[in-house]
C-alpha cells in the first residue's frame, strides 16, 4: 500500500490538539502583484514580514500595507520577481545563510537547476496558481491567493521541514498546496497555461490574417478564446519557452486531439469541461514525500499542517475531474 | 472608385427630413433564445409581432412578452430553429405567398441553398452574432440585440427591398446590420466561431489526458480558454460540421500559426487582441449591393436606414481592427 499511502489514511473527525509549528518570519523579494499580494496578505494577517524591491514606488506601497521594507532578509525568503531576475534577485542584499529560498515563478525545472545550485537544500520552488494580467503594485491584493493551489516542489533533495515553512505560508494565505515535483509541474502547466496562451495568440492572429469583416463579427467565442491573447507578450513568451519541452509536447497533444472527428473531440472536450468539481474526500498524509506526491498526483492538495501529518482532500475515486 | 464607395460617402451632419419604410409585420418561427428574444424585443417595441413553436411552453412564454401567438404568418417570417429544422419549419403553417423569409442560422451557404430554392428571391439569410449558452425560452431577453452585429446576406439574386426590410428589423432590436455574401459570412464565422469551439474542445480533451494533477492546477487562461467547450455538444458539432470546408480551411490557418516561432506568434496574436476598438467613422452608404458589401468587408457595419441610402460606419483607415 506504500505506493497509495493518500487512500490508506482517510481522516478520522476528533481533536487535533498539536498546535502548528510557529511561523517564521517572511521576506519577499519583488513586490509587484505577487509578491506585493503575499506580503500585505501576510501582514494582514499580523504575521511578521519584510519585503525590498527594487522599485521605490513598489516599496511604498508595500509599506502602507504593513510590510517592513528593508535590505536584511531571513526566515522564508519569497523571490517574487520575473523569471529572468532570479538569479540576481538577492544581488546586494544581505540574506540569513539558514533562510530558507523559494519563489514564485511559472516553471520550475529551470528554477530548480539555477537557484538549486545556488541554494542547494534551503530552496523549495514553488509557483501559486493565480494572477490576473494585470502587475505591479497597482495591482496588489491581499485576497489574490485565497482559494488557489500553490504548487510546491518536493525534489528528492528537499528539506522537508523547510518545504513545510514554505507550505505553511501558502497556507496562511488561504492557498491549498499541491506537492509536486518540478517536472511533474512543468508538464501540467504546459497543458493548462502555456497552450491555452499559444492557442489564443494563433487564434486571435489567425482572424487577423482572415481581416476586419470577421473581426467585426467576433462575438462569445473569439471574445473568450482570446482573452489571454491580451497579456504582456514578453510574459507569455518568457512563460512558454522557459519551458519549452514540456509546452511542445503539450501543443502535440492538442494538434493530436484536433486531427479527431469532429464529433469525438467535441464530445471529448465537452467531458472534461463540463465535469463538476470533484467530490472532496478528506484525508490526513503522513509527511512522507511519496505520500505528499501521490496527493498532488491524485489531484488533491494540502488544506492544513499538523505536526506529524497534513491534512487534505483528494477527489472521490470515480468522480469526475474539472 | 466604384469599388470603394464607402469612403466616398462620408456623412455629413444635418436634417434627415426622409423617415423610414413603413415597418412591416414580423412573424418569428421558433420562440426559443433568438426567436423568442426577438419577437419580445419587437413587442416591446411596439411593433405588430406574431410568433410560432412546437412547443407549448415557448407559445405561452412568448404570449407573456405581448407575441401574438398564431398559425398564420406574414410579412416578415423569421425562421428562428435549429438548423437541421430549417427546411421543416413551415410544415402545417400558413405563409403569406408575398412574405419575406429570413433565418438566424449560424451558417448560410448550406442555408442559401436549401431555402433559397424553396423561397427564391423572398430569401434573405442572417445571423445575429449574439445568444449566450443559455437556450429555450427561459433564456430570452428582449435586450440580446443590442449592440450586436447582424449578418445579413446579399447574394447577386437578392431582393434588395427584402433585404431592407429584414435589416429594419435587426436596426429595430438594436442590432447593426453587416452586409455579406453567404460565403464570406461563412468564412469570417469560422475563424471566430466554429475554430474557437474545436480548439476549446482540443485543450480541454489534451488537459484531461494529462490528468487530474494538471487540471487540479487549472487557472484563469484554462477556464478561459476551454469555456465554450461547456456548450452542448450536438450545438457545436453542427455548428461546425455545417461549416466543414470554411472550418477547416480556418483550423488549417490556425494550425499555419501554431507552426511560428514561439515569440513571433505571441506578438501576432497580441497585435491583434491588444488593438483597440476602432475609430468609427460615419458614412452613408447608397442602396447598392456592392457599396452595402464593401463596407460590411471594410469592418463597418448599417446603424440606420434611410429612403435612398444607409447610415453606418466604417473603421478609419489605418485604424486597428479587433
Amino acid at each position: 500500500m506504500a505506493d497509495d499511502p493518500v487512500s490508506t489514511t482517510p481522516a478520522r473527525p476528533g481533536p487535533f490538539p498539536v498546535p502548528t509549528m510557529p511561523a517564521p518570519p517572511v521576506s519577499v523579494v519583488g513586490l509587484g502583484q505577487l509578491g506585493g499580494s503575499l506580503a500585505a496578505a501576510l501582514a494582514a494577517a499580523g504575521r511578521a514580514v519584510s519585503g525590498w524591491d527594487v522599485d521605490p514606488a513598489a516599496r511604498a506601497a508595500a509599506e502602507e500595507h504593513g510590510v517592513f521594507v528593508t535590505q536584511e532578509l531571513t526566515g522564508v525568503v519569497v523571490l517574487a520577481v520575473p523569471l529572468p531576475a532570479l538569479g540576481s534577485a538577492l544581488d546586494g542584499l544581505r540574506v540569513d545563510p539558514g533562510a530558507t529560498v523559494t519563489d514564485v515563478g511559472s516553471v520550475k525545472a529551470p528554477v530548480l537547476a539555477e537557484l538549486g545550485a545556488a541554494f542547494g537544500e534551503r530552496f523549495v520552488g514553488g509557483h501559486p496558481m493565480c494572477g490576473t494580467e494585470r502587475s505591479g503594485p497597482d495591482a496588489v491584493d491581499p485576497d489574490l491567493f485565497r482559494g488557489a493551489r500553490w504548487a510546491l516542489c518536493l525534489e528528492p533533495g528537499t528539506d522537508l521541514r523547510r518545504w513545510l515553512r514554505v507550505a505553511e505560508i501558502a497556507l496562511a494565505v488561504g492557498a491549498e498546496v499541491v506537492p509536486v515535483t518540478a517536472a511533474e509541474h512543468d508538464d501540467a502547466v504546459a497543458a493548462i497555461s502555456a497552450v491555452p496562451h499559444l492557442l489564443a495568440a494563433a487564434l486571435a492572429a489567425a482572424a487577423g490574417e482572415a481581416g476586419p469583416l470577421a473581426l467585426s463579427l467576433a462575438a462569445g467565442s473569439f471574445r473568450d478564446g482570446t482573452r489571454v491573447a491580451g497579456s504582456d507578450p514578453a510574459f507569455v513568451t518568457a512563460l512558454v519557452t522557459g519551458n519549452a519541452g514540456p509546452a511542445a509536447a503539450a501543443l502535440d497533444r492538442v494538434r493530436a486531439q484536433l486531427d479527431r472527428p469532429v464529433p469525438e473531440l467535441v464530445a471529448a472536450g465537452h467531458a472534461v469541461r463540463a465535469a463538476p468539481e470533484p467530490v472532496r474526500r478528506p484525508v490526513r498524509v503522513p509527511l512522507e514525500r511519496a505520500a505528499l506526491l501521490a496527493l498532488g498526483r491524485s489531484g488533491g492538495a494540502v488544506t492544513r499542517r499538523l505536526a506529524a501529518f497534513v491534512e487534505g482532500w483528494t477527489p472521490e475515486p470515480g468522480t469526475p475531474q474539472a
